[in-house]
């Protein structure tokens, strides 16, 4: 059987990641791929109960090392129970947000350091990196205005200026890190050309990996 | 301020261990010293919320690598905010079970390897290694003869006895590698005088490091 392929999209709150990826998933379905989309913790039990842990609004104390260690638990099991057996497949699974996530929030936003952060999602996903990522890059005040519109702010949206200022800054430098694997798009365009652009994009990973 | 210390209690399941490490605080506290007596999650809220999720009978899908990042995280939250305030107060701070236990349970017991096990719970403790440890050592059917009295088996004890097994295999490469930190006392002996011993111990320890 084929070989599955394993698609990231990320990008900073409020860059369009998660319209973009779910219609770059239509377009590549009507065109007849068998996809999986899916984002963490995406319903699998176990993930969902750790994600309210991190995401509990009064869990002010939660110090920055668990909630990495958190996160890597959460991505681990997701993984395991619905990304893997769709790569297992063959099909092609698109997630929105993945260990990059980690790098630029904990990594950098939290100043824990991308290698730190590196070394323990390396635990949790024991090798199983995307063939490659959607990065869509926004300016940082474009990406906040959006999110604050959107409400239900929850503890991470509720951080400062400066916190989601090292996010950026985290991301830039793992798109740098990872030139190779990471696909920079710039996501300050109308969302028709940004959704086109990923789209192209997308295929000819598809195209390259399935030559 | 006279530095803090920092002794943790391990062993099997049925070891004794809690039995003895409280009887040892009282001892101690009668003596005058300051001492915390804590095992995680300690009403930590947090680390709290991780251990349900952990412990939860539901729970039959738990990748190994989940639950062993799920202990690092409660350990960090209880590390943070219980062990540490104590130990900057120069206390002594007496913990049953820590890092040794996951080398144990997941690096041996669940097969992820003591290596890495200890380096996610390095990225969990940074540094703060204990100064010492008891551990409690008993033949695994006397310890499993007493958890099964006990009754009221959680998802870990009901656990065949192949994986306690390598539990037990698991604690004594730890207390081989660690020889000189891990102080093993021979548990299968009457409580009384497995508290004498565990007690002698400590004060031992507690001398050589305020000397």
């Amino acid at each position: 059987m084929r070989k599955g392929i394993f698609i990231t999209f990320e990008g900073n709150d409020g860059s369009g990641k998660t319209t973009v990826s779910k219609q770059v998933y239509e377009a590549l379905a009507k065109q007849g791929y068998d996809l999986l989309y899916t984002r963490e913790p995406g319903g699998i039990e176990i993930a969902e109960q750790i994600r309210k842990v991190i995401l509990n609004p009064e869990n002010t104390a939660m110090d920055a090392r668990t909630e990495a260690l958190l996160y890597a638990a959460s991505r681990r099991q997701h993984l395991v129970e619905r990304i893997l057996p769709a790569l297992a497949e063959g099909r092609i699974v698109l997630c929105d947000r993945f260990v990059d996530s980690s790098l630029a929030y904990q990594g950098v936003g939290r100043g824990l350091g991308i290698d730190a952060v590196q070394r323990i999602n390396d635990f949790a996903i024991e090798g199983c990196m995307p063939d490659a990522t959607i990065f869509l890059s926004v300016p940082l005040a474009v990406g906040l205005a959006r999110v604050t519109q959107r409400g239900n702010l929850d503890r991470l949206d509720q951080e400062n200026y400066a916190f989601h200022e090292r996010v950026a800054s985290g991301y830039e430098q793992v798109t740098q890190c990872f030139a190779q694997r990471i696909h920079v798009i710039d996501a300050s365009r109308s969302p028709k050309e940004v959704i086109q652009d990923a789209l192209e994009t997308c295929q000819r990973i598809i195209t390259s990996i399935w030559k």
